[in-house]
């Protein structure tokens, strides 16, 4: 959606946001914050679109603490915009129609780890960092990694997923149940711990995503996995973007389990040599991870390795050791502050598209030529495996020239990947950046999504301005 | 929910069923079925819930079909109840409120194999053995098989699974996309054909496990997989359900990537020797599969072995030949007509639940107790890899006393099931026989769901009677 489309948004009135305010610091005290340097804060995102603060941030504890604050909004027709960490990339955590922010981040208990179920119960504002190092004597893991140390209830709101989604499943396929509070109060549990169900509507699958429009996540059961008895991480050049696609469908196609695959272009792999120290080719590569056995990664190195070199693979420079592969995915994970030494004094902006696999190298390919048609300068990474890649675009973003052009890029690069029967985002969400491709995309089922979201707040309390575009 | 209960419900007269029949035979004519005879055998169900009949069978071809029924039944307030193969268990395919039942048997196309991307789109009364059998060539196969050669519509509905669950998920897993009608005549597409998408509610999921209630599936976009390289089975036996169990356990947790895992207890054994001439040990004995490379099969079935011995568990009985293989799961997957050799002349009526793991041995345990305390036939035979498990319970339906004991002991596994935080229905589904656990096991999370099928289908004209019990 349009920046100016964004700002040009009639502003709703919402008279009794003082009042709200006023109810909850004589509940809550000092935990209702409404200094302006933590209301900024807890508006600040990694887009391009103006800080919207809220009107007070409450720092929340316990459920009923949700629960008393959504009665009290919900008497006062006052918005309220669920805070984790505030690592989401489309605005979500803006508050364009004011509002009370809820930072969940005190809500950060692991409440059960149940490893013969291997599943665990946790608050909303546990990071993945934090859950994996409670986990550590385990021998479990939580295996979703969206790159940033996200708390696991903004991750389970946007239907996070990351590097190793395609071997794990995204956040739909990882949580269990979820516990929220409602719109209207309502505190429900939308499922048991059962691994599967058939019992009635999946309210868990319709929260999961929904973006703190539908209901606040105050607890999250999750599934849980092994820590893999063998790792192997490894990194192989190709002469081009399309052989590496080519590789990685072959790879998908012939069962692989491959924990990670993970593509860098050209420019990418220069940007992560220099801001990592690497000594890698710059040639697009794929950023490879085996979990198994020893002989079994061993095994699926070896038949990757194979479908490579028919594709001009390079050797695999591949490594078991911690050290090493540690290295390895933090110079991935970097790729955001990597990517802006490309355009030093830029501000990075990511967007994401995901497209069927057998379009990808195309997607990748037109995009490459609309970037450098267009002056743009935007590595391109991928979580390859799922047909999902990002462009972060470098801009000056107090140029509206820059911001404009910015724009146009990424309305035709998710026009090319719906185009394609893709999705304008695998895994970033909508928020506020993308609420006009969703139509293109998914046309009237947008209305029924619409139709969800009136029965269950019909007030618009929850998260309001996000998802749906004001059509 | 108790029969006598089901069967006083309030009839919901419709007076414009008539006017509904009679435009939908001025349009498609003899398409359009009256005849006692079609009508009951769209209303036959494997329950003990006696034959509602609808008033007509329509049998529809295409989409648009789908489409102009859903409005003329809309204009005359006349219930829907979609069909696919009628193979369903608690009474989904009845009309207790009469209406029309919409064969979609004839749509059975498969519209688009996408090899490359590992997707295929088909039309929702094609039965996944009917898939299977289109996929052959490709190297490709949709592995969702809950024993009845049932329609992927159906399936889909329902949210089934069945035996290698295991590893491949549900239905919920492996629908990607989903068209379908709804009630106020919209066609919705609910996503695109990427693997994952962040783009707005998950109405996939939501539509996966409705039941018919909010919308008619006309099309379904479904994950396929390459056919294993090698597949090994096996059975192994041991002296206790709870020995069998803690195997189960062991096994998952190991991350053994196991196809199949299915338990059938001793009487079980009995009745599959029987009926199906196999000399396997009447004991408490897990039916296996494993999936992979050659060598990868044999690894797994050895760390499997292990795990077998430490819980007192006997040779594996392995076999890698097609013929062989066949012969096992067609056993297994026989067990329902097996059952019956265990009281000749007796209906079986199959029930499901669903638990934590590590509750799986404690549930059948007590199961089983609970069985032998009420003179009840019921072998148990289980996915216990999703602590998943049925009891068929062998009745004479036509005895009222036996209804009430067979009702009365359901009542206490649903209540045994939730009670240890697992679910009434693992597969099933909820239909007209488990409506009346749903509130204990799901609480206000029911009356989520009851807003979204009235903001959906206001006018209740979707599979009315089912999921919801009249509270």
């Amino acid at each position: 959606m349009a920046l100016k489309d964004i700002l040009a948004e009639r502003p709703v009135r919402r008279a009794g946001i003082e009042t709200a305010v006023a109810s909850l610091k004589d509940k809550f005290g000092d935990r209702v914050v409404t200094g302006e340097d933590v209301r900024r804060a807890h508006a600040h995102s990694t887009t391009y679109i103006p800080n919207q603060m809220p009107d007070a941030v409450f720092f929340a504890e316990t459920e009923e603490e949700v629960q008393a604050l959504v009665l009290i909004c919900g008497e006062n027709d006052t918005p309220i915009v669920p805070f984790g960490t505030g690592s989401s990339l489309e605005g979500h955590i803006n508050a364009p129609q004011g509002g009370i922010s809820i930072d969940l981040s005190r809500m950060d208990k692991v409440l059960a780890v149940n490893a013969e179920d291997l599943d665990c119960t946790v608050e909303p504002g546990i990071t993945r960092e934090a859950l994996n190092a409670h986990l550590r004597d385990t021998g479990l893991f939580f295996p979703i990694d969206p790159g940033a140390n996200a708390s696991l209830g903004g991750m389970a709101a946007t239907r996070a997923s990351g590097t190793n989604a395609v071997r794990y499943g995204t956040m739909r396929d990882n949580v269990i149940s979820l516990t929220a509070v409602m719109a209207d109060g309502r505190i429900i549990r939308t499922a048991r711990r059962a691994k599967k169900t058939s019992a009635g509507y999946d309210l868990t699958r319709l929260l999961v995503g929904s973006e703190g429009t539908l209901g606040i996540i105050t607890k999250l059961n999750l599934r849980l996995y092994g820590i893999p008895e063998a790792i192997l991480s490894g990194v192989c050049s190709f002469p081009s973007v399309r052989d590496a696609c080519d590789t990685v469908i072959e790879t998908i196609q012939s069962g692989i389990p491959v924990a990670r695959i993970e593509l860098l272009d050209a420019q990418s792999m220069e940007a992560a040599n220099a801001y990592a120290g690497l000594d890698l080719e710059a040639r697009p590569s794929l950023f490879l991870e085996f979990h198994g056995s020893p002989a079994s990664v061993a095994e699926q190195a070896e038949t990757f390795g194979a479908i490579a070199r028919e594709h001009g693979g390079g050797e695999i420079r591949a490594s078991q050791k911690t050290e090493e592969r540690a290295k390895l995915w933090k110079a991935r994970h970097d790729m955001y502050w990597a990517s802006m030494t490309l355009r030093p004094g830029a501000r990075a902006i990511a967007t994401d598209v995901c497209v069927p696999l057998s379009r990808l190298a195309d997607c990748i390919g037109e995009t490459q030529e609309d970037i450098a048609a267009n002056g743009l300068v935007g590595p391109i990474i991928g979580h390859v495996g799922d047909g999902n890649f990002h462009v972060t675009l470098l801009l000056d973003v107090a140029d509206p020239r820059e911001i404009d052009a910015a724009e146009a890029f990424m309305a035709r690069l998710a026009e090319r990947a719906v185009a394609m029967d893709g999705t304008c985002t695998g895994e970033h969400g909508v928020g506020q950046g993308k609420r006009g491709y969703l139509r293109r995309e998914l046309g009237d089922a947008v209305d029924v999504m619409r139709s969800i979201k009136l029965a269950l707040d019909p007030h618009n309390i929850l998260n309001p301005g996000k998802i749906f575009a004001s059509e």
